[in-house]
């Protein structure tokens, strides 16, 4: 099996099956940036908290660290979450997606994901012909 | 408000507030291609199960139809989802993040997400050296 096709072999592979990671990391289909997108989600509530954008780097950092590391499109850097909020969200997962092209991260947050001080990012739901907000910032 | 901090004014709005969905459709931060990431989650048990990429029309389609219609990366193609397979995304509800990035659908998924045949496109697990395959393809 050459690289190339690795997710295309996994595809039909049982549950139990395993490569190593560092060539499946070396395979994600990292965007022109060198970046995938990750989803956050409270690994107890199921709830999606928000997305955010990795390189190979943050997935190395935070499988190492144990807590979510992200790449900050906006600030061209680093972003370890809650390095500054305390909102940490401690890694309890971490799954790949079967194209290798979006992260999964089940977390335990700390604190609140929003910027906005809201449990969850996604409080914007569309409703007929409008956008309503649907949490207050705390 | 100009439409340029649409996204920073919802920051501080209460609960309840709402604007109109042309307008913040209008204002989603599409990247270079026109598109965001568009999260698939099981309403029911909250199973993360698919990212994949919508436009506006993709958008404004899915809401209008009531079921998930992404645009397909690969085949330069909107991408009505279970269309050829039938296993089609009833739309619950479609929320938007906190700075008009990614869409959260919360759907009914009638058979598999994954085109493996597996429930989630999320079936690779980073464990310690490797990654692990933690679902039999149907």
């Amino acid at each position: 099996m050459s690289d190339d096709d690795l997710f295309h072999a996994l595809e039909s592979a049982p549950a139990g099956s395993s490569l190593a990671i560092a060539r499946v990391l070396d395979q994600l289909r990292y965007d022109t940036r060198g970046l995938v997108p990750a989803i956050a989600q409270d690994a107890a509530s199921g709830a999606v908290l928000m997305l955010a954008w990795m390189n190979r780097t943050a997935i190395e950092r935070t499988l190492a660290e144990g807590y979510a590391c992200y790449w900050s499109r906006s600030r061209n850097a680093y972003w370890r979450k809650g390095e500054t909020s305390g909102h940490l969200q401690r890694l309890v997962e971490l799954r790949l997606d079967c194209d290798g092209d979006a992260v999964l991260l089940r977390v335990e947050q700390t604190g609140r994901a929003c910027h906005t001080n809201r449990p969850s990012c996604f409080y914007l739901l569309a409703d007929g012909s409008v956008v309503r907000v649907t949490s207050d910032p705390a």
